[in-house]
């Protein structure tokens, strides 16, 4: 199936929400229904925006929080610009694991840069494109932060974040889907994973008429 | 000799025209009248920002306008806070192999983007810190590409551009001096390294006290 204008989802949350289980599963039930569609991710997505997601996610790097905002933006608007805007204009359906309502989160909530500026940003990095719908999946930072801990060999820049810096995300994102109704947030704690996909696919289904 | 406030200059300039020949005289003249001063280069300057620089600068690497100016932006502004601020705070006096105009002439007048949004990204990554003095050495652009052709290895990913991308720049640089009067403009044609060294010198000592 080919739309003549594409669509575009976003899967938000906080570290160990299990974005990238619900992205597989959505994945497999877009590929059954032979839906044309593509998988990418923030940062990173393109050659160039995925070695600028080295620097960012590289543990040790002395990065300042105006450097770590600037980065992101940089690998968005390649990301952009090479992957999104054209599968979009192909009438692709355009899954990304992240995207600009991160900034907010964690620059902006997280690292305590005025918010206007990381929407400024991301205003110029994303040319105005918008996700059609948000996934925000909500998990307490406890249980999120355990998760990870558990089933990752190596925890990254962004991870290794105190306690603190992880409410302060969650907080944020939790703002955000107060503000806009285009993001839909899913409560994920002491869920099974194809409950929480089966939820998912009705919001799917309802707001974008798939 | 240690100072209140630092003093910040800056060497600008197209592609051959002899910055690096330039800063290393002045750092000489400066050393034997022991000065305290750091020298220091954009992209880059900082270990990140290095790192930046190399995407950048790599050959074959994708990268739209907009993620070249971005990526300028990152290193930009982890050099000003890491490099340029500390040290211009301690009384140093800070020599820097370009800096926020070169974006204005290669990602404004070079790639066209919109002049004003270079402007804003520059003042949101430079938190605002200016150079005292510019030096602009200007040389036409077949001269300055034939030095490089003579005296590099490897051409990096701007350097490589087409003759037409080089005369926008050059335009670029003389925009600005025309219009700002903190930046000096010396002709570097036909012109012997001392003899340049000696107009440097008398400019920064008439201008800035030294």
């Amino acid at each position: 199936m080919k739309r003549k204008k594409g669509i575009f989802i976003v899967f938000e949350g906080p570290e160990g929400s299990g974005k990238t289980t619900q992205i597989k599963l959505l994945a497999k039930y877009f590929k059954k229904r032979r839906y044309k569609f593509v998988l990418t991710r923030e940062p990173g997505g393109t050659k160039v925006a995925e070695k600028v997601r080295k620097i960012i996610l590289t543990t040790g790097n002395i990065i300042s929080p105006l450097t770590e905002l600037l980065l992101y933006e940089s690998s968005r608007s390649q990301h952009v610009d090479e992957i999104i805007k054209p599968n979009l204009e192909k009438g692709k359906i355009v899954i990304s694991d992240r995207f600009s309502d991160a900034s907010i989160a964690y620059q902006g909530y997280g690292r305590g840069i005025d918010i206007k500026l990381v929407e400024q940003l991301n205003n110029i990095a994303t040319y105005g494109i918008k996700p059609d719908i948000t996934i925000l999946l909500d998990i307490s930072v406890e249980e999120g932060l355990s998760r990870i801990q558990n089933n990752r060999k190596k925890i990254d820049r962004l991870e290794q974040e105190k306690i603190d810096f992880h409410k302060k995300i969650r907080f944020g994102y939790l703002q955000l889907a107060k503000k806009r109704n285009n993001i839909i947030k899913i409560n994920v704690e002491d869920k099974d994973k194809l409950v929480i996909h089966k939820e998912i696919l009705n919001i799917i289904k309802n707001r974008l008429k798939l």
